[in-house]
């Protein structure tokens, strides 16, 4: 019981933390409230936001005290007010009143918001300089360097959510940023990893959406059942750590025991990992710098046996070079993918389109987007909108075209 | 290339760091001058030791510019002299000169002498409250609390070099350190990991010396056979960390590649790995707490292809049962099963015993020896040398008992 390398750390402060989350009511933000609940004498809620479940926010809100509770969904408001009538809780409604719960004072704002509607308010909560927690994969991949450069200028922390991008920052050496050779990001390989590229090609909505190892939204697990997912997580992790493109390997993992790794220049690998349990980063993300303790089940690796590796496959997953290619080119192409795989992605959920065509129309949305408005970098907001726009009505009309049937 | 979440540290002293190396001409010795050679500019020597190899020793302190070069045999000092002479670099010999060399100021100290005769050197070096790289198992297997007791008092600074700990060091969140639930360390499970109890009892010295991941010393070698290495490991781990005796698990890892793993509260896992060169855990000691360039091979995860893990048998390794009850009973318990067990590997590598017979020895001689000195913890270096000398004059008798012989 002699702890002799580092001291035990005092807990300076016993005060709850106050917190925000952005999509309380998605698949995140219910692990994110299961941890609030299992830990509640060490935060206090601040504001909680949903997209449309209205019955649900309202009952979260009212059962963790907060001060206000966001509707994203306009028409939704009365309905929102009424369930709150006589409680402490405000209500409010629409995308501004969404930026303006990002803007109530919070040490940690949990941004969960699915989609480009995250952005904005994420970009808000940075305002405050404190720590943003970010499950919005689209802040990074469609406005990395806006947001990047917003997180340094107001002196925010940057927390990533996601497992993978968790798990490399949780294997940071503080003192060796400038001694990283690589970065690892795990995939699990989805449901199609052993599956032949014509199997991929004919693969049905219900198929795509059982992922082996994740329970998570529609949108991930189809990203994930094309690698799209990994294409966009290699995006995200070239904002987040100090490494190039070349430097991001992805190595496919099918038990999801790793979750990311990095390789430093004395050869050694320091990787994080758990069973695949969002509420492990997540408690990592809100209880930063410490740790708190969370419920996932624990690892036992005589009984898991075997952890295996294999090298992904760009033919049968063309998805992950198109994310790569965007990343390399850089410009906007990152941000017309993110658009573009969207669109895509809601066609394949109405069985419009088939799955390898989703990487496909992200690639002609980058070509035909950039021919229209050149390939520049959006440095503001509106740039980012405006290219998103443009890549989102390329890809709508992409997905009515033959070539890209079911 | 935006690093966000922790900024690049800054070197702040580009002046080469002063080293000394006990044991400098030995398998750890070697693998460290391999690396100040490859990183010249960054390190100055102060003082080499060896055993008996004056040839290698004045060829290396000559090379490497040290101030002293010290024989630890006294007999030999007359050769070590003629070697030296005209150089720069003083020679000198016998234990108080070892003991002298570990004073001289230096920033770090490699301490990889073998056996209970790296302890009084290491006990010196401590005492400049610098960092000590710590390869000696004897140091905090024979002599924990007296060792840890000395850390605390100099204020040093304790690197563990050993690849288990070295690898649960570099998994250590310096901010949760009170949120540590369990340490892991990986056994390879030595050359008798798929033998029958049978065939164990029956191996040869030859068969028990070929360790199937690492190139090491005789003596380790064999404690890796019986896993008693890894027994030593776990007693060594109780006094490197702060968890119990019951939060130190064994798992047997044939591939070598994770060396060590912490878990924390969250239900994360950090764990080191790397291709099995000791180059990298002591890069990471000379360099911490930065980072240095090692040349070990890099990791390949889809060459490599699997992990695997299975649960140690303490049947067919007692090995480990005795040294876990070792540490759990306290007292000079450990200090003996370190005595003991030299004594019996020595016998073993004359093919006096069985392999089996080490752990028995081991066990029997920490119930005479207790029986006739009583249990409590040595707690000066005169006690633990004493309990030693004990320990090996009570193995010595059993190594000749019939029940033991080969």
């Amino acid at each position: 019981m002699n702890s002799l390398p580092n001291p035990v750390s005092e807990d300076k402060s016993q005060d709850p933390r106050t917190i925000t989350v952005l999509g309380a009511t998605g698949s995140i933000g219910m692990n994110v409230i299961d941890l609030l609940e299992r830990n509640e004498a060490q935060f206090d809620v601040v504001a909680l936001t949903a997209n449309r479940n209205v019955e649900q926010l309202a009952e979260l809100a009212i059962r963790h005290k907060a001060q206000l509770a966001v509707v994203a969904d306009e028409s939704m408001y009365q309905e929102l007010k009424a369930t709150l009538e006589g409680t402490s809780v405000e209500a409010a409604a629409g995308e501004d009143a969404l930026v303006e719960a990002a803007s109530r004072p919070a040490e940690i704002t949990m941004a969960a918001v699915v989609g480009a509607a995250g952005i904005r308010p994420s970009l808000e909560a940075i305002k405050q300089g404190n720590c943003l927690a970010l499950a919005n994969k689209e802040c990074l991949v469609a406005a990395g360097e806006l947001f990047t450069a917003e997180i340094k200028k107001h002196g925010a922390t940057l927390l990533p959510v996601d497992s993978e991008h968790s798990a490399v920052y949780q294997s940071l050496d503080e003192k060796a940023m400038d001694k990283i050779e690589r970065v690892i990001l795990t995939a699990s390989g989805g449901p199609f990893r052993c599956k032949s590229l014509e199997e991929i090609r004919s693969a049905t909505r219900a198929e795509a959406l059982k992922h082996p190892n994740w329970e998570m939204g529609q949108k991930i697990t189809i990203d994930s059942a094309t690698m799209m997912n990994k294409g966009l997580e290699v995006i995200e992790a070239f904002h987040l750590f100090p490494v190039s493109p070349e430097e991001i390997e992805v190595v496919v993992h099918p038990e999801s025991i790793i979750h990311g790794m990095v390789e430093y220049q004395d050869g050694a690998v320091i990787a994080q990992m758990g069973s695949p349990d969002m509420r492990t980063p997540i408690a990592y993300s809100l209880a930063w710098p410490r740790r708190m303790h969370a419920p996932s089940e624990r690892l036992d690796f005589a009984k898991l046996g075997k952890l295996t590796f294999e090298a992904p496959d760009e033919t049968r997953f063309p998805a992950l070079k198109v994310a790569r290619e965007a990343l390399i080119s850089g410009g906007n192409a990152p941000t017309i993918l993110n658009g573009a795989n969207e669109v895509a992605v809601e066609a394949f959920l109405q069985d419009r389109i088939n799955l390898l065509a989703i990487a496909a129309i992200c690639a002609e949305s980058i070509a035909r987007v950039q021919s229209e408005c050149g390939g520049g970098t959006p440095s503001t907001l509106d740039d980012v909108l405006y290219i998103d726009g443009a890549a989102r009505r390329v890809a709508r009309k992409l997905v009515t075209e033959d070539s890209f049937q079911c």
